[in-house]
């Protein structure tokens, strides 16, 4: 979503994709032919992609019938280039020539692995898939989040992070979206180290079971586990309300709009309140069944771009500036 | 094959092909999808492809594991394409687009039928992969070979053959590839129509059950019950012996290089008689069955597109010539 705001404003975009989804035809994917994740790859790619509507309908066409049903094409694209090239990083490169791409899109990391959550009652949750899915995470605490096998990242990654003028993160599901990228060491010393600003895009609504009464400095605590407490400057936070009847519907499955605490001084970070709210319909592929969950509240692409690319260019403003609303 | 070869002589090419493929991963893929068979197509588009080594060997490659086992990439690529754009004609021009065609590849006709024979002995072959199979039609010999149900012209195929310089049949087996083109009533309508030169390619070597002892004049003469004896202006005869060694695998399958009966006087067509053969070892992936199956006694693509290029500027020379060895 981001990413097709932001191609469009001229910045030379490097997108660092988590290789942790293992769930519908990416999950299938990588059990049957052994190839690294695909899906989040895709949707990148084609978010940055410059070519036609057409191939952009194609890259995320789902088959509907057979043998084939729920696959994306897109993902099959990727796979079928890994298997020809003998790499996932290789084939990803060829997939950028071919959809002719504004930019990068790098794996965060070039191993093969999957994301596990040790739970405080002793159960444990394998797979992002079973993560993403569990309503248990927030009841019980988490003792531990990890992959196995532990993961190095991608050189390319931290290339990117410590060259860049600015590192954006999120929005995304927390546990599954976020922290995967964020708990590689070399990607979290790449943060802290990095002059580029470090922009978090805190999320709209909080996740039932999972991170239910967060609020925006809660989430940025929890990333600081991972990458300390001077890792974020920038934090943007949408304050455009959705509709009655929206917000009717998430409050119904108990997910609710993230709080944010105008009493509290001295956060270590500046929050850029905005509206960056989509007022659009979102529609889903009948047959992509993990989409069809995804939530109806979301960011505007371009309201969003805007925002960053005001924070990318505040110059000599930023010294003085507290907090922009 | 023979595409390959030819589009190296700037020729403006259109590749007429026959959808009467219902075997292998074309065949998985009609049944599943209601797609029309992207088998044939696929091979054309990538011999007439000007893109890189790297999309041509991608749009070939085939899975090897799992529920994607045995399909190649290029079949997914066209029938994706057939639902985004909603025809299998359009998603082909899509396809001539993205891999930088030379020329165009068009679809015999729009209509989803499939091939029938029926055989003397009152058992019907049904679908081109049962007939590719059978080593009972030469034994009982054909009442009717048709579509289920009746196929029209694609009309983009017809125009092309009235406005041609050149039209050229074969090589490929001649009930599952030659014939089913010309059966088709515009088709063959417009073979006797054109002011092209006709030039039908003879194939090496007979079929094993079902053209055993067809000679040139024999093989002419199946196509003219479909054409007209008049169809045909120019037949390419190889000379060349292939080694013995090859030889003799093929005769223990009774697979015979087929006959050229030189004292026959009064040909309504010309015989150019020259070393077509390739001398190259063919190899093939190992999950495509049918390619297996494939001879080794093949036409080697330079050599024949020379021929060919030099029967289109005979010019003057043309009216003087009877044969050509």
């Amino acid at each position: 979503m981001l990413l097709s705001g932001l191609k469009n404003h001229g910045a030379d975009i490097s997108a660092i994709v988590s290789m942790a989804d293992d769930g519908g035809s990416t999950g299938v994917l990588r059990d049957e032919l052994g190839v690294l994740p695909p899906g989040d790859v895709r949707q990148c790619l084609v978010a940055l992609s410059d070519s036609s509507e057409m191939l952009r309908k194609l890259m995320n066409y789902r088959f509907e019938e057979g043998g084939l049903k729920g696959h994306s094409f897109g993902n099959l694209f990727l796979s079928a280039l890994e298997k020809t090239t003998g790499s996932f990083q290789q084939g990803v490169k060829e997939a950028e020539k071919i959809l002719n791409i504004k930019g990068q899109v790098i794996p965060v990391t070039n191993q093969d692995a999957r994301l596990f959550m040790d739970l405080n009652n002793g159960k444990t949750l394998k797979g992002e898939i079973e993560i993403l899915a569990s309503t248990e995470i927030k009841k019980h605490g988490i003792r531990k989040i990890y992959y196995k096998p532990l993961v190095r990242a991608n050189p390319e990654a931290v290339k990117k992070i410590l060259e860049a003028d600015m590192v954006v993160i999120g929005p995304g599901n927390h546990y599954c979206s976020i922290i995967p990228n964020l708990m590689i060491k070399e990607i979290a010393d790449a943060l802290r180290k990095t002059k580029a600003k470090v922009v978090y895009n805190c999320n709209l609504t909080n996740k039932p079971g999972q991170t239910d009464d967060f609020d925006l400095d809660r989430y940025i605590e929890e990333i600081n586990k991972f990458i300390g407490k001077d890792g974020i400057d920038f934090v943007t936070f949408n304050t455009k309300k959705p509709t009655e009847n929206v917000l009717e519907k998430y409050e119904k499955q108990k997910e609710l709009m993230i709080a944010f605490d105008a009493d509290r001084k001295r956060r270590k970070y500046k929050v850029v309140r905005a509206d960056i709210l989509s007022m659009k319909k979102h529609q889903h592929s009948k047959t992509d069944k993990i989409a069809h969950l995804r939530t109806f509240i979301r960011h505007d692409s371009d309201k969003l771009a805007k925002v960053l690319m005001m924070i990318l260019e505040l110059g000599e403003y930023e010294a003085i500036i507290k907090e922009i609303i």
